[in-house]
């Protein structure tokens, strides 16, 4: 299965998730960004919304929960206040976004991102694998390019961002919890670390003599471990990519880079690990008489999630479970992401099989489904209990 | 500089060592398998040879003295005995074999092979990179095929083997001798290691429930370092080839593969370090929930060197430079791996800079080649008195 930006599948998908909001009660309308947008007014037209979300988008063989399962829990929760004729002091939105994944486009959350009102100007020229630009793209499914930046909504018209998610890990799995409330969207840092040693014949060259690259990298992998290890909660560090010239089996190799990617809720803490990568380098590597340079190639920051909001959802989590919240970091990106740049957000994951996603192998059980549900209609209670006290005091 | 076996470079070579050999002294002729041959007769005709020589063929790029050294070597020291009508009771030959690095086909030493009459059928069908057959090559320089084996020499016509031979490796340089004596050619060991984890998201995969692929990599190597240490002077282990999956910088690595190659001028010490690096890769992978597999795909003996022979050249050695002879093991192949079939060998490796080879800048001291032909002419004296010993001692 693959449902990139703006293709078949994905009009496909708009025509289907409009539908059914329609048939929960939600009038349904897609941005100028091609986003999925229905509304459940609140006790009065026009009143601000709690907007509820995730993506429609799909990685190449993708499984089905990986964004969808977001949208689909928005859509049932404002069902289920809609059939029962609730009406709250805010208005409830479930939003679709188009683009999450940056499986077609080589930006990501290019939709949110619009809706964020962080793109001014949409990025005309930028072309997918097949050359099609985003403005023929658009074009193709009848949006017009100078209209995508108008998708942007205003300041106060969403109080609140909510994302449902798988959780894309094992740990929920792990300590057997169905859902889990994320305090933060990890920072991360990615580093490109080279190592040069002296390549040498494998039969001549005596151990002793030797200034091998690669086992300069073998240890350093080690210290990275144990660095990810120090903090297990908060911190994790992964050396993903790795390349060993000149790579032949007779030959001590001379020359190796890989990657280290770091993430922490917290940035000092994800700070910190780096400094402790460097200096285990630096030492390792005069041992070792192998040279080596460490350069940031990504930097991203901390998205914390709001302290109210999550200690609302908290609460909503005890309530339905009957157990303390397990409170987790997202390592993964994740729309919320963006629209913290609009209004407070908050994000709840729901158990997922293995932690396996961006694989057909993706899978939920249907009782944390309803769980989500439940703690979700619930969070939504005790958000509007909390919002028209809020108002009361103001007022 | 490429010189590969029947090109016209080779050609080229072949006319200019021929014409050195006859300045020399030596008759030249050219076998049936394109070897150079000049032979200066002992104190009567017919008599068995002590064969002295080394290989014309090069690797892409190569050096200058990576095979040629030792046929010069040869000619000039037979050239000393010729000027001085010095005659012996064995002839003298000088060998440059026409393929030893195998870098035209897929097969190396192919001319010592047949000289050593280990090929009783030539491969006919053998290619090059050019889709050229050796019986074409040959054809195209005047050779025949169904002549090739030819080349064979009887056993008892060739009472010794003797190569000199660049070092291609640090030893001697690093303790300051200008030459050392090989005691063997090393026992080869080339395994195939793969170890399999579970990717994982490089976000949301918690350090403590990784089984990462990379990271078990990363402490086998280590270990394979400590056992490759564990017996400094006779044993080299080393992982040189390693592919890493999927290899992107944000999920954890689930496959690993990676070349261990294991020599030692010992076949038992060899054999214990592999069984050793076995039950390391055993006990980590155990530990960290990885699976490995580890697939013998060469194995090549130990050749000792003559041991009668070497304890002759040990002790020219000492005459010459007034010091005890380093005895050491040849990491790499040679010719003389091969001949060893037809008669007892030895070899004298001479000091390069930096251990460099296959590498334009390969370079030796004339100060140690002119040790080394001291070395060679005391050699051969010294053997020749050995050899009327143990003449008279059987009449």
């Amino acid at each position: 299965m693959f449902r990139p930006y703006l293709s078949a599948a994905y009009r496909e998908t708009v025509r289907q998730v409009a539908a059914w909001m329609g048939q929960g009660g939600l009038s349904a309308r897609q941005d100028s960004a091609g986003n999925i947008i229905g509304r459940y007014e609140g006790s009065s037209a026009e009143l601000p919304a709690l907007l509820i979300g995730s993506h429609l988008d799909s990685v190449r063989n993708a499984g089905k929960y990986d964004g969808p399962l977001g949208v689909m829990l928005g859509i049932e929760v404002v069902e289920h206040f809609a059939r029962k004729g609730i009406r709250f002091p805010f208005a409830l939105e479930v939003i679709g976004f188009g683009d999450e994944e940056g499986s077609r486009f080589p930006v990501s959350m290019l939709t949110s991102r619009a809706v964020a009102g962080l793109l001014p100007e949409a990025p005309a020229t930028m072309e997918d694998s097949d050359g099609i630009t985003l403005q023929d793209a658009l074009g193709a499914e009848g949006f017009v390019l100078e209209q995508f930046p108008k998708a942007a909504r205003r300041q106060g018209e969403v109080i609140a961002y909510f994302e449902p998610h798988i959780e894309q890990g094992p740990v929920l799995e792990f300590e057997n919890k169905p859902v889990g409330v994320v305090s933060a969207i990890a920072a991360q840092f990615r580093f490109l670390v080279t190592l040069k040693g002296v390549a040498g014949h494998a039969g001549t060259m005596p151990m002793t003599l030797r200034q091998d690259a690669l086992a300069a990298a073998a240890e350093a992998i080690l210290e990275i471990e144990k660095i990810g290890k120090s903090d297990s909660d908060h911190l994790v560090a992964t050396v993903g990519r790795m390349q060993v010239s000149p790579g032949v089996p007779n030959v001590v190799p001379g020359d190796v880079a890989f990657t280290v990617d770091i993430r922490s809720g917290t940035e000092s803490i994800r700070n910190e690990a780096a400094t402790h990568i460097r200096c285990a380098l630096q030492d390792l590597c005069e041992r070792r008489s192998v040279s080596f340079s460490m350069v940031l190639q990504q930097d991203l920051p901390a998205t914390p999630c709001d302290s109210s909001l999550t200690h609302v959802l908290s609460r909503s989590v005890q309530t339905v479970t009957g157990k303390q919240a397990r409170v987790l970091v997202s390592g993964a990106g994740h729309d919320a992401m963006v629209m913290a740049a609009l209004a407070p957000v908050c994000m709840l994951f729901i158990r997922c099989e293995k932690g396996i996603s961006h694989n057909p192998a993706e899978a939920v059980e249907a009782s944390d489904v309803e769980t989500a549900f439940q703690v979700m209609v619930n969070f939504i209670e005790s958000y509007a209990d909390n919002f028209s006290a809020q108002q009361e005091k103001i007022a």
